[in-house]
C-alpha cells in the first residue's frame, strides 16, 4: 500500500522543497535591487546562492520562508504567531486525544455494562437465552466495528502502531491518516472491544491520537475551510511528523493515563527524529491528557456516564500489594521473564504466520470475507468465554475478614472478584467466570488483586491461558481496530499469577502477593512481545500506580526481551515488515561492514537531468523509471559538468502540470519565472498517492518546450564520497532522516575543514553577524568580479556553481 | 583546561583511527597471498580498499578489528564475550556507584547526627559552648574537603556535571575522570554535606558514577595490571562515552533513588550520542543501582548503620499528601512556576558572575585563599544557621490529633518537625530551627510534610528563603565537591509552602496542603535554573513517591522553564560556557541560517600532507599551527589530485615519537609497515593531555626521511559541498557526533543515489550476502585489471582512490 516509488517513499519533503521556496520569497527584493535584465540576472544569481545556503532541514526553511516574505517589520511576529501555534496545536492534540479516549472507553464501559447486567438478569432464568442473547450482543457489536472499517475506513483494522512507526521512520501508508480513518477507528474500536474480543482499545488510541495530530495539521485542506496561513505553518513534513509525534504520545497517554510513558513510548519509536525541544512539547501534550482524562473521570465520579464509573478506565491500582520482595523471590521472577519471552516470542511468530495466510489467501477474497471472519471469531469468543464457565465446577467462598472491602460473591451489575456465574449455593464462585465471563479490565484487576489468595484453581488458570492465548493469536489479524496491550496483559497476568501461586505454596511466605506476580507476568509478556524497554517499564509503572515494583518490573523485562530478541523480532516491527513498511533499524546490519556506499548502488543507473531540460526527455525520464529523485547537471564555468542538486519527481510533475515554466528558448531562464507559483502547488497533497506521470497531459507543442529546472531544486543534498563504509552511510541517512543521499567521486581538493570551534558562532555571537553582513556584501562583489559582468550570458546559477 | 588544539577536541577517535587498525589486522593476509612485492602492493591496496569500506563509526570499527584479528573460529566467540563484557561493565558500574551513594549517605548521615546530637546535648548547658562545638565540627569537616580537592583533586570541585555533560556532547575536561577525582569527589562530598554548606551530595554522585565506569572502561592502563584484552575491547572512545553514559545514569538513579529518571537524565544530557540499545543497557544499570540501593537500606534499617536511618536518603515519601486538587489551584499553581523561573534565572545570573569574579580574582591566588574562601564561608553558615533561630521566638505547639504520628516537639535526637530549640516552655517549637538548624535532607522533609498546617510562620520562611538562596548562590563555585539539586528543592520549597500558606488561608478547603505546594515550588526552582524537562519531572516524582502529582509538577515545569528562558540559559549551560567547554546546542544558532559551509571555514589555511611526506615537513606543520586533523593527498591515475583521507594530529605524534615508519624513498611503502604497530599506540590516553610536538626530538637524518600516511588515515571523513547551508552542516556534524568534517567543491558527477530501498539489505539478506561475495571479487578483479598490473610503480592507495 505504498504509494509507489522506487524507494518506498514518495516525496522526501526534508530532502526537498527548501530551494525553491526560498528562491521566490527573495528574488522579489533582487528585482528590485537590479538595474536592467542581465545585472538583475547576476544578483539574482548571488541571491540564490545566499538562498542556497539557507536551506536545511525542512522546518528550519519554513519559518524562514515565511520570515522573509513579510518582511522587516512583520516578520516580528511571525515566529511568535508559528511558535504560539505549534504549542496551541500541541493543546488541541492534547485535548482531542483525551476526549476520543474519554468517548471511547465511555461507550465501550456502558455496552459492556449493558451486556453483562441484562445477561445476569436473564440467566437467572434460563442460561440458554442469556447465552443467546450475550451471542447476539456481541455479534451485533463485531458487526457494526467490522462493517464500519470493511466499508469506509480499510486503514483502520488492526492497531496501527506500525503504520504510525514507519510514518515516523519516514515511510507514508496511503489512508492511516485521514479523517474516515480517525472515525473508523473510533467507532470500530468501539464495536470491537465492546464485543469482548480479545483484543484492546489502547493500539487504537494511539492511531486515533496520530490522525487528530494530523488532520490539525492539515487543517485548512479542501474539506476544511480554514485560512491559508494556518495551512503554510505546517505544512512542511517535518512539523507534520512532530505533530504526530505529540499525537503519538498523547493516545499512549489517555490509553493507559500514563503520561510519562506516552512521551517515552513516542521516543524510544521515533529516536531517529527527535530533538530535546519536540521532548518539551511532547511532554506538554501528555500532560494535558493527563489533566483532561482525569477532569472526566471526577466528572464521571458522580454517576453522569452510566456504568462507566471509577473502574472505566485502563489503570489498576495495586497500592495494597505488596511493597517489599525477598532475594528467593528474584528466581521465580526470572522465570516469569523467561515465559514472557518464550510465549511473547511464540506470539510474534504466530500471528506473523496467521496474518501472512490472511493475507494470501482469506482477505484477497474480498469485504464479506472478512466481515464473515469477524463474526464468526466472534461467536466462537462468545462461546467460549460463556460455556467453559459453566462446565468449571464452582468453589465455597474463602473466609474473608469482617472488614475486607471484599464480598464473596460480588453482588451482581458491579465489578469485583468471586463472580456468581452457575453456582448451586449463593455462597460459592465461579473462578474462571471470574476472569473469563467479564471485561478485560475488570478480568485484569481481578487477577492483579491483592488478598485474594487461592481465589484461582490452576487449572482454571490453565484453561484460560490456553483458550485465550489461541483466542488473542487468532484474532489478531482481523478487519476490526484491535491493541495487544491488554491482551498481553491478561494472557502474561495469568501465568504470572499461576507461578505467584506456587511461590506462596512453596515459599510460604506472608507477604507475597500472588497479584504482584500476575502484574509481572503482564509485564514479561509485553516485553517478549513488543520489545519495548523504558516506555514499557513506566507505562507498567503508571497503570499500577506502584512506584516500587519498579526494579522488579525491570528485572522481568530485561530477561522476557533477551529471551524474546534470541528468537525473532518485536510484535510491531514483524508487522510492519509483512505490511511492506520498510523500517529502518537504529543499527545497521552486519552485511553493511563489507560495503561501501557504491556498492549499494552498483546495480542503479543513475539518470541525470539537464539544467534546461526539454519537456518531452523529463516525461520519457518520468515514464521509463520510478525514482523519485533525481540529479541535476549542469556546466560549470570551464565547461566541466556540475551537480548542482536534485529535484524530486513530485515536484516535476507539479511543473509539468502547472506548464507555466515552459519556455522557448533552451537557455536559462529569468527571475520572473519564480513568482508565478504559489508555494503550496509544492507541497505534497497529506495523506493520498499524489499525482502519476500517467494523469498529465501535454501537447505536442508543449513536449517540444524547455523547463529550467534551477529554481526548484534542492542545491545541496548531502554527498558521500564513493568508498565510504555503509555503515557510515547508513547512521547518516538514519540520524537525519534522509531521503536521497549523492555517491560522488572522491573530492580533488579540501576548501576547508570544520571542526566544533567553527560551530560555535555564538560566543562571539556580534562579531559573527558583522562579519557575516560584510561577508555577505563581499560576497556579492565575488560573485560579480568572478562571474557577474564578465559573463552576462553565462546560466543564471552559476555563480552559486563556481564560487 | 582543555588540551589544547584547534577545535577544543584533542583528537577525534569517531574520526579518526579506523582505517589504521583494519589495515593492520588485514595486512598479514595480503602478505600470504602476495607472490611478490608488487603484487602484493597491488593486492593490499585492495584489501585497503576494502578495509576502508568497513571503516565507520568507531565502536562498530572495533568489532570488526578483534573479529578479523582472532580469525574465522576465534570470531565465534569474541562477539559474545564483547557484549557479554559490556553487560558485566554495566552491572559492574551499577554495584560500584550504588555502593559509593551508600557510603556517601552513611558517612554524611553520621557526621550529621553526631553534630547535632552533640550540639543538643551541649546547648541544655550553655548556647555559647553549643555554637562553638557545632561551627568547629562543621570548619572541621569543609576544611577537609576543601584540602582533600584543592590539593589532590582539582577536577573535584563543583558538580562536575558541566563537564560530564561536555565530555558525552564530546569534548574531553582534563582530568575529570581519573581515579583521584573519585577519592576527591566521594571524601570530598561528605566533608562539604557533613559540614553544613548550602549545597547537595547529588550533583557529585553523579560525576562520581562516571569516573567509576570510566575508570572500569579504562581498566588495565599502566597502574592496573588487567589483561590487555580487556583493554583493548574498551579503548574506542564511543565504548567509553557509552559507559560515562551508564555511569551517568547510575550516579541519578543512585542519587535520587531514581532508575527511570536516571535513564532519562542521561537521555535528556546526551541525545547526540543516544541509540536504542544503549537505552536498554543504561537502563539495566540503573535497575541494578536501584537494588543495590534498597538492599542497603534494608540492612541498615535493622539499626547497623548508627544514625543513618530510614531517613537517612533522598528520599521524601508524601504519600499522606493531598491527592486532588481543584482548578482553582491551577492559578498559584502557576504563580509558583512563575517564581520558580525568575528566582532560578536570577540564581543562574549571579552565579555566574560570581563565579567569573572568583576565577579572574580570586582563585588566580593560590590554594590557600581557595581553603581560607571556603572555610569562612562555614563559618559564616553555622553562624546564621545557629544565631537565626535564636533570635526567632518560639511558637506553642499546635493541638494535634491523638492517633497523630507528630509529636510536638519531637524528641531531640530524631528526625522530625517541631525543633525545641531555644524556648521557654517544653510545649513550644522553634519554626525557623525547624529547617535551619537541620541537615537539609530533614529540613526538606519538614518543609513536605502534610497534615502541618501554619507550622511555619511566614516570617521564618522569608528570613530562611532569603539567607539561604544567598549562601546558596555564595557557596556556589568553592573549591568543594557541590550540587545544586537540594539547596534548590530547599528553596523552591520554602517559598513553595509561603503561597501554600496563602492559598490555604484564602482558598479555605481543607483538602490543600502546604506541603504538596513546597514539593511543587521546588519542582519549579529546579526546572527555573536547570531547565530539564521530562527527566527533573520523573525525579520529582520519584523522590515523592507520589504519582498523582505528575500532571501538577508537569505544569509547574512548563512555567518556570518556559519563564527562566526567557532570561538565559541553562545553569549547566551557563557553567559549561564559563569553564570553556564548548557545547553544541541541539538547535542550530539562527545566524548560520544565512551562512554556508564555507563561510564558516572562510577564515582557515587548509593545510594538506602529500600522502609521503618528508618527516622535516610534518613537524614544521604540527609546530606552525594547532590543527587537529590534516587533508591528506595524493596524486591519481591521470595525475590529478585527489584527497584521499584525514589524519589526525595525535596519530602523527605517536608516528614521529615510535620512527619506526620512517623510510628513505619518497614512494609509498609496502605493506609490511602495518604490522610494525600495535594498536594501543594509537590509542587516546585516557585523560591526560596526550603528546606535544614539543616533546619529540628528532635527529637531523631523521628529520630527512619520510613517511607514507596512507595506512594511518581515516579515508573516508564525512564531506559537505562548500554551498552547503550552515543549518544542515551543523546538524551532520552534531547528530552524528563529528569531530571534522570536510568542506569539498561541489562534485562533478553523481556515481550514485542512495535510498531507503538500497539500505533494506536484510529483506533478502541471503542474496545479498552472496551478491556481496561476488561483488568483492569482482572488486578486486576491477582493481587489477583497473590499475593493479599495469601500474605497479604507482602509489599503493591508487586503486582506492580511482575505484
Amino acid at each position: 500500500m505504498l504509494s509507489g516509488g522506487d524507494d518506498g517513499v514518495p516525496d522526501g519533503v526534508p530532502d526537498g522543497i527548501g530551494m525553491a521556496r526560498l528562491a521566490w520569497t527573495r528574488l522579489p527584493t533582487a528585482d528590485a535591487e537590479g538595474a536592467g535584465p542581465s545585472t538583475s540576472a547576476a544578483a539574482a544569481g548571488d541571491e540564490l546562492f545566499s538562498a542556497a545556503a539557507v536551506e536545511s532541514l525542512d522546518y528550519e526553511v519554513i519559518e524562514n520562508y515565511a520570515y522573509r516574505e513579510e518582511q522587516a517589520q512583520r516578520s516580528k511576529f511571525w515566529v511568535p504567531y508559528y511558535v504560539m501555534l505549534k504549542w496551541l496545536f500541541s493543546l488541541l492534540i492534547g485535548v482531542g486525544t483525551g476526549l476520543a479516549a474519554i468517548f471511547i472507553n465511555l461507550a465501550v464501559e456502558n455496552f459492556s455494562g449493558w451486556k453483562y447486567t441484562a445477561t445476569f438478569a436473564i440467566i437467572k432464568h434460563s442460561y440458554f437465552v442469556g447465552f443467546f442473547v450475550y451471542t447476539v450482543f456481541n455479534l451485533a457489536l463485531v458487526f457494526s466495528s467490522v462493517y464500519i472499517v470493511t466499508n469506509y475506513a480499510p486503514a483502520a483494522a488492526g492497531s496501527g502502531i506500525p503504520e504510525i512507526k514507519g510514518y515516523l521512520n519516514g515511510v507514508d501508508t496511503h489512508g492511516i491518516l485521514l479523517f474516515r480513518t480517525l472515525v473508523g477507528k473510533i467507532f470500530g474500536s468501539i464495536g470491537s472491544v465492546g464485543g469482548g474480543l480479545a483484543l484492546g482499545k489502547e493500539g487504537p488510541l494511539v492511531h486515533t491520537g496520530a490522525c487528530i495530530a494530523s488532520l490539525l495539521g492539515q487543517g485548512g485542506s479542501a474539506k476544511y475551510h480554514l485560512s491559508s496561513r494556518w495551512v503554510r505553518i505546517f505544512e512542511s513534513d517535518r512539523d507534520r511528523r512532530d505533530l504526530v509525534t505529540c499525537g503519538c504520545a498523547a493516545g499512549v497517554a489517555a490509553a493507559f493515563r500514563a503520561p510519562v510513558g506516552g512521551v517515552l513510548f513516542a521516543l524510544e519509536e521515533v529516536t531517529s527524529w527527535w530533538r530535546s525541544h519536540l521532548m518539551w512539547r511532547v511532554f506538554f501534550t501528555s500532560a494535558v491528557v493527563a489533566v483532561v482524562v482525569r477532569s472526566a473521570m471526577n466528572w464521571c465520579n458522580s454517576g453522569k456516564c452510566g456504568h462507566f464509573g471509577a473502574g472505566g478506565f485502563i489503570i489498576w491500582d495495586i497500592s495494597g500489594g505488596q511493597e517489599d520482595y525477598s532475594y528467593q523471590e528474584l528466581f521465580p521472577m526470572a522465570i516469569i521473564g523467561v515465559i514472557g519471552g518464550l510465549l511473547g516470542a511464540l506470539f510474534n511468530q504466530l500471528t506473523l504466520y496467521i496474518t501472512k495466510w490472511r493475507r494470501t489467501y482469506l482477505h484477497k477474497k474480498g469485504k464479506r470475507v472478512q466481515i464473515f471472519e469477524a463474526c464468526l471469531i466472534s461467536l466462537v469468543t462468545s462461546t467460549i468465554s460463556f460455556v467453559l464457565p459453566l462446565l468449571r465446577k464452582c468453589s465455597p467462598c474463602p473466609q474473608l475478614g469482617a472488614n475486607s472491602s471484599i464480598e464473596c460473591p460480588h453482588p451482581p451489575g458491579t465489578d469485583g472478584n468471586f463472580v456468581n456465574f452457575y453456582c448451586s449455593k449463593d455462597k460459592e464462585y465461579n473462578d474462571l467466570a471470574t476472569i473469563f465471563f467479564n471485561t478485560q479490565d475488570d478480568a485484569i484487576r481481578n487477577l492483579f488483586s491483592a488478598k485474594t489468595f487461592h481465589e484461582y484453581s490452576a487449572q482454571s488458570l490453565i484453561t484460560f491461558l490456553v483458550m485465550f492465548y489461541s483466542l488473542a493469536v487468532v484474532t489478531f489479524g482481523t478487519a476490526v481496530p484491535a491493541g495487544q496491550f491488554v491482551p498481553g496483559i491478561m494472557i502474561g497476568s495469568t501465568y504470572g499469577r499461576l507461578v505467584g501461586m506456587f511461590v506462596v505454596k512453596y515459599y510460604k511466605k506472608l507477604n507475597i502477593e500472588e497479584g504482584t506476580y500476575a502484574l509481572l507476568g503482564a509485564a514479561s509478556f509485553l516485553g517478549g512481545s513488543m520489545r519495548m524497554t523504558v516506555s514499557l517499564c513506566v507505562i507498567m509503572v503508571e497503570i499500577t500506580n506502584n512506584l516500587k515494583l519498579l526494579p522488579l518490573i525491570m528485572l522481568v523485562l530485561l530477561v522476557s526481551k533477551a529471551v524474546g530478541d534470541f528468537f525473532n523480532e518485536g510484535l510491531y516491527e514483524e508487522q510492519a515488515r509483512l505490511r511492506g513498511i520498510p523500517l529502518l533499524d537504529s543499527r545497521p546490519k552486519q552485511v553493511m561492514r563489507n560495503m561501501n556506499a557504491k556498492d549499494a548502488c552498483k546495480n542503479q543507473k543513475v539518470i541525470c537531468l539537464p539544467r534546461v531540460s526539454r519537456v518531452i526527455d523529463i516525461v520519457s525520464v518520468l515514464r521509463t523509471n520510478k525514482h523519485n529523485g533525481f540529479p541535476v547537471v549542469d556546466c560549470g564555468q570551464n565547461g566541466e559538468s556540475l551537480v548542482i542538486g536534485l529535484i524530486l519527481r513530485s515536484h516535476l510533475l507539479v511543473l509539468l502540470q502547472a506548464k507555466v515554466d515552459f519556455q522557448n528558448s533552451p537557455f536559462p531562464c529569468g527571475p520572473g519565472v519564480l513568482n508565478r507559483h504559489n508555494f503550496s502547488d509544492f507541497v505534497k497533497p497529506a495523506s493520498s498517492k499524489g499525482k502519476s506521470i500517467d494523469d498529465i497531459h501535454l501537447t505536442e507543442d508543449e513536449l517540444g518546450l524547455y523547463l529550467d529546472l534551477a529554481p526548484f531544486l534542492n542545491p545541496s543534498p548531502y554527498i558521500v564520497p564513493e568508498d565510504m563504509s555503509l555503515v557510515k552511510v547508513y547512521n547518516l541517512f538514519r540520524q537525519l532522516g534522509l531521503r536521497h543521499i549523492f555517491v560522488v567521486p572522491r573530492p580533488s581538493r579540501v576548501v576547508g575543514l570544520i571542526t566544533r570551534k567553527d560551530l560555535l558562532l555564538e560566543e562571539d555571537g556580534n562579531t559573527v553577524m558583522a562579519e557575516l553582513q560584510s561577508t555577505s556584501v563581499r560576497g556579492l562583489l565575488n560573485g560579480r568580479l568572478l562571474g557577474g559582468n564578465a559573463h552576462l550570458e553565462r546560466p543564471l546559477l552559476d555563480n552559486l556553481v563556481i564560487e
